[in-house]
């Protein structure tokens, strides 16, 4: 569970056109545990059946979503806000990524506004914010889908705040790990019977062998992938045993 | 301009179900600088109205993807896949997260792969790939919309690259390992030789053959090596021929 402060965030889309973008934003603010959307003046129906399409499992946040007229009333008791732009724009601004800068959001009553998907926010608009944020991408089409934007600004919240939680990740189960004396054993095993069956020469058999023991220790087998192996060569010398050809 | 290896990295979505999705996918691909998108068995129209509405500027990327049958003929030539899930799966796979692993990726024929809407990948599918990554999100609705698991790792991929070309790494040596045309035959092989000598059952094949899948995925090998442990299944079936059994 994370703790409450990325209920404090808000999302705050002006003018949004598209109910489908509009369902998006709600399914992936609540896929990264956001829970408070403010819409402003919104160009579209945000309870309709295209946003709730899109919302899936995140309807009850467009349900409760706040509407208002203007961006002071969206930022109402916010003590941070950034603004998101896509271009570079003549403003004596400074444009950061989000990385760098929405962990500044995490634990204050807090605000990421969005802009039209056709135009952004106008320069009155945008300073409302202190800070402000552009997604890099390319050159050649640096204009991403609204809810695109929103979903890259919200899993990187998300991930501010599991890096801040400093939260351990999920280690590799290393106690699964063979015992360096039961991947010898397979070792010796796989040499008997590659030199039994001529794939292995006994003078040329170690450094061979090396090769293998080269493979199978980087992938770091686990005690019952060891035991499948050894498996498969007991099989073999039991087909070399009872199996009479079949001329192939 | 971002160099030429982001070209290298393909996006694979395996069996999409939603023309918005698959449009979305081709825009956010063109933001990031990607634009080779393959789809495996598509249940939607990746040319109709719908996808196009959404790709806007990434149209050109529907336009030419390419449609094919399987995940193995979608990874021809690549040398690294990462297939992501939204899971905790009972696997004993690793999930990783997108920024950690991705970057792994960069400078190869690579893809990227990410299954249904509804289902994701199926364990089977899941083993074409040698790591598997999971965005990480709230508990309370932890899956994600397909293009918004596109989004956000097209922009890790990009952010990786910037990183990348800010802070030039010595070229990684990736001549030596086997495509994974080539790993695929040995699979081919192995599973072959195994049923042939009565270790794997018809019934039972495909789920241990996953187990020797992620053994050899998680070890990287080299096209030597594989062509080693091809030789050495040769040898057995050689011997079998050959080797009338020495009783014991």
């Amino acid at each position: 569970m994370l703790n409450p402060e990325s209920t404090q965030i808000r999302i705050v889309l002006v003018e949004a056109q598209g109910p489908l973008n509009v369902g998006s934003v709600a399914r992936i603010m609540k896929n990264m545990g956001l829970n408070h959307l403010v819409l402003v003046n919104p160009q579209c129906d945000p309870y309709g059946v295209e946003a709730r399409k899109m919302a899936v499992h995140g309807a009850e946040i467009l349900e409760k979503a706040d509407i208002v007229s203007t961006i002071p009333e969206a930022l109402k008791g916010c003590q941070r806000a950034i603004a998101t732009t896509c271009l570079d724009r003549s403003l004596p601004i400074h444009l950061e990524n989000p990385k760098h800068s929405l962990p500044w959001l995490l634990g204050y009553p807090a605000a990421l506004i969005f802009g039209r998907e056709d135009r952004g926010l106008t320069n009155v608009e945008l300073n409302y914010a202190q800070r402000f944020i552009r997604i890099q991408a390319d050159d050649s089409y640096p204009s991403l889908n609204l809810a695109q934007a929103v979903a890259i600004c919200c899993y990187e919240l998300y991930q501010a705040q599991l890096n801040q939680e400093n939260s351990p990740q999920s280690q590799p189960n290393h106690d699964s790990e063979a015992s360096l004396d039961v991947l010898e054993a397979y070792y010796q095993d796989l040499e008997t019977i590659l030199l039994k069956i001529g794939y292995l020469y006994p003078h040329t058999a170690s450094s061979r062998m090396e090769k293998f023991r080269r493979l199978y220790n980087r992938a770091y087998p686990s005690t019952q992938e060891v035991a499948m192996l050894r498996g498969m060569i007991r099989q073999i010398n039991w087909a070399l045993s009872n199996y009479y050809g079949d001329g192939t």
